[in-house]
């Protein structure tokens, strides 16, 4: 199922028109639909694995890095596990419809606030081919139509997955073009989609840092920043020793290359002694390379010595960050300073350090007693995440489809006018 | 009290520090802080009509015209009227600390959303020294810190009113920088403004679409957009003469300057001969200049030929554009294609076309037999209005002191790793 527009802007038009009638979906119209995706994706694996090796062998000829074509790389049980992902987010509830305010004038009129469709969603992220078929889904589940541009390392393997997925909405009397791709236009279709503000309602960029601060600063058209976790724990002076190294670990080493991993610690000086020594012992037997203050370098053995850059830096790897500071004050100027808003958490049995800590602390996901790896939309129940906001506008922390949702007032009446 | 900050950038950061302490204030002191800057703008209201005399004096010199010198001016009396606005927005529930949302996840870690202020809160707006007032007023109720930009032409006056509410926020102990002007650093301040990403949260511009227009293209912060209100109301086959009559004649002429007032009435074609003549009229006994295609032209005397440009035209004056539609679809295409997703309503009696107006109109606020008029935070019941958003994320229609509010999650555990 092709599409006859030959531009960017006339594809995003075709899914802004496209957007009404997607919008208009009962819940199950758009699960049968989300399960006829998962099933054409399945029944294309054949092609989808050979667009996606021709993909690989372009990247590697352009010098694309083993890690980066590892990430784009497709077999078919990658394939059927973006089937499965879809038949999950078919099972999520419809986040449209629902009343988020009722209230009925003195002269009688009513006024419901319902939650509709944004619209038409758009995402701008790099060469991972899921993120096609999960924003894809996540943004069909909620009403919307979408807009990708994925990457030019993936643009055969994207195209791909959206001719499957186009395909199965044709087939079941679905209009196809509420699922557009501006792959094939390169940087024009990113930067026309950043600028497609009264056509695009929302765009969620995935990826890099730089990639997310490209879309912020250029973009016209509102944008949900998933930004980057520079995540922070803080061992308070009360500090239980197992708490502390096992947070502290399994915040580090459980999944060291996703944005809620903690990456510097700040340890209360007057638990230095105490904690420093095991924990880093801790993390060394786990694999992880502590960059410490002179502080830190004292009070344990093989620590590499911490620079300005470290306190900044996600290094989304077996390294850490670690620090002493004098008290609970510095630990939170320290955060003010160099934290994403992602989430930070503070190891303490101290009631008052607590209720501070999560008072004061401005970010999206502030906990006590717990590994900075719960922040996550599948742990917070969502049943899917679209990612996690570090911005304040409209959603922040884990979003899930109800975030891919706006809202509108209805007012019913008979005839009332203002005084 | 002044500040010692001397560039645009470091009141901002003032106001970004300030927002700590003001984020923490509880609900009583946030309450008595505004009624001590309601006395203080009382206690001030020599001072201020000073300036406002010197700016006006400026303006006529520099040749503002005489409407927005009316917009402009205060004696004793707006003066005090803005004291009691800044008493209404004190007496209103304090926004901050409300739950949205509690879960507990199976291995023990609580989870609660509550809603926090934004930090700081900048307006851009025009020269209203009302909302100077209003928008201080209302950021620090929600416990946000507010950098201000109100245009050259009512600069003395911002100062004053800025200088007498610093003034009272220092008398109480609470940190005056939490309010702060740029006006004095002309369009270069607007500029910062619209570019401090990471120290001002969110922009609310307020003016014309053409400040507007260019707060949204070229701001790197966050914006919740104010928009204009090409405003509609469909006469459906069904609807009854005098709702037409009534509610068209209200939402036109009961306050024409506003967002809220109707600008295009669209009539089904099979209800023409019925309504046009007596709705015509009624708005020409009110004073409306009316705008008809050639069917209205016929059907009514005393019409003046409406061009493509009027169907597309916020008059915000008492003109009205009239147009015979074939049929419900005729009209949801015309308001498809010139509305600016403000406010639409449909008079009718059938059924079927109020829920498929209610249902495809994609506009903030959708009305069935009621004036657009009623499209306010005022009538609403939220006590004050920051303006009414036409943009889909975080906020859509009226604005209330919540809509200044973003939330976090905190999580509350006692040692839980994720597994």
């Amino acid at each position: 199922m092709t599409t006859t527009a030959t531009t960017a802007r006339e594809r995003m038009l075709l899914a802004k028109d496209a957007a009404r009638s997607i919008g208009l979906l009962g819940d199950a119209e758009k699960r049968d639909a989300l399960l006829a995706i998962a099933d054409a994706i399945e029944a294309a694996a054949a092609d989808i694995v050979a667009a996606n090796g021709e993909d690989l062998r372009r990247g590697s000829e352009s010098g694309l890095s083993v890690a980066l074509q590892d990430r784009l790389r497709l077999d078919e049980p990658r394939v059927a596990a973006l089937a499965a992902a879809v038949r999950e987010i078919a099972a999520l509830p419809d986040p449209v419809g629902r009343v988020i305010d009722e209230r009925t004038l003195d002269n009688g009129v009513s006024l419901t606030k319902v939650s509709v469709p944004f619209g038409v969603v758009g995402s701008i992220y790099e060469a991972r081919p899921n993120v096609t078929v999960d924003i894809a889904a996540l943004a069909l589940r909620s009403g919307n139509a979408v807009v990708l541009r994925g990457g030019t390392a993936a643009e055969l393997t994207n195209a791909a997955l959206v001719r499957a997925m186009r395909g199965a909405l044709g087939e079941r009397g679905i209009d196809p073009e509420a699922i557009q791709t501006v792959d094939d236009f390169g940087r024009d279709g990113a930067r026309e989609l950043m600028h497609a503000r009264g056509i695009v309602d929302v765009l969620v960029p995935r990826g890099s840092a730089q990639l997310i601060e490209t879309v912020v600063t250029e973009s016209s058209v509102p944008v949900i920043e998933t930004g980057a976790g520079v995540v922070h724990i803080v061992l308070d002076e009360s500090a239980p020793l197992e708490w502390a190294r096992d947070i502290v670990v399994n915040a580090k080493t459980q999944r060291p290359s996703v944005c809620n991993a903690v990456e510097t610690v700040l340890v209360h000086r007057a638990a230095a002694e105490r904690l420093v020594g095991p924990v880093v012992a801790a993390l060394q037997a786990g694999g992880v390379t502590v960059h410490g203050d002179p502080t830190v370098a004292r009070l344990a053995a093989g620590v590499t010595p911490a620079t300005d850059e470290d306190w900044a830096t996600e290094y989304l790897s077996l390294d850490l960050a670690m620090r002493v500071v004098d008290d609970l004050d510095d630990a939170l100027d320290h955060i003010r300073r160099y934290s994403t808003h992602h989430t930070e958490s503070i190891i303490t049995q101290d009631a008052a350090s607590e209720a501070r800590f999560l008072a004061e602390v401005d970010s999206a996901v502030v906990m006590a007693n717990a590994s900075t790896r719960f922040t996550d939309g599948g742990e917070f129940g969502f049943g899917a995440e679209v990612g996690i906001s570090t911005q304040k506008l409209h959603a922040r922390g884990p979003m899930g489809l109800a975030e891919l949702t706006s809202s509108k007032w209805l007012a019913r009446g008979s005839g009332q006018v203002r005084a």
